[in-house]
């Protein structure tokens, strides 16, 4: 495995543990700031947009595992498929349970750090 | 405009034009052997599935419009994001629309040719 491989795959499970602890900082740093979010049935939305969201989540618990079945590196860049399952639980709420895959594309920072730049989410609800 | 931007444009017209005609073979000569296709809800499947679903389509009339919102080039890569609108008739049956986006990576062949690679597809029924 590269060390750029290894870099996104180490990314990837950051962005997890991060979404679990709610450290939303750290997630916003794996972000380009020009990233582009794309999921079914809304239009496409940027960084300021996800960060909002986030900000909307704090009260929310989320769990998951991100299971990475692919990461091919083209030299500054790279894509990425992840089957993701997530669980959110909302206060005084039933848990919801979405599983599903991500196509990400990640581009390496100058400093040699990889941040996600497009980003789409075909999760649906699941039991 | 580049070059390999001018001919995935027009691979992604061609794509819509052979569609609408019913023209598997044109569809397939534009997909890589090893692509995988991504939608919401299911497992991704490879080229001979999407032969196979296209010909169970036989009897269906398509029509739709690809909107290119984007095309980056990265020497023999590329990623394109497309809002698709798909109208499918089948017959005795009441027409059906889908709506979204769609986030795609391509291949430059040796022969030059753009095939697509990975593609997610983000649409969903709309009115």
């Amino acid at each position: 495995m590269s060390d750029d491989e290894r870099a996104i795959r180490n990314a990837i499970q950051k962005w997890m543990a991060a979404s679990k602890a709610g450290d939303t900082a750290t997630v916003l740093a794996l972000l380009a700031d020009d990233v582009i979010f794309m999921v079914p049935g809304r239009e496409p939305f940027g960084k300021e947009a996800f960060a909002t969201a986030s900000q909307g989540m704090k009260d929310v618990l989320m769990d998951g595992t991100a299971d990475i079945r692919e990461v091919t590196v083209l030299g500054d860049w790279a894509w990425t498929r992840v089957y993701l399952t997530v669980t959110i639980s909302p206060p005084n709420a039933k848990p919801v349970r979405h599983a599903g895959y991500t196509l990400s594309i990640w581009r390496k920072q100058p400093d040699g750090a990889w941040v996600i730049l497009r980003d789409a989410n075909l999760l649906t609800a699941s039991e």
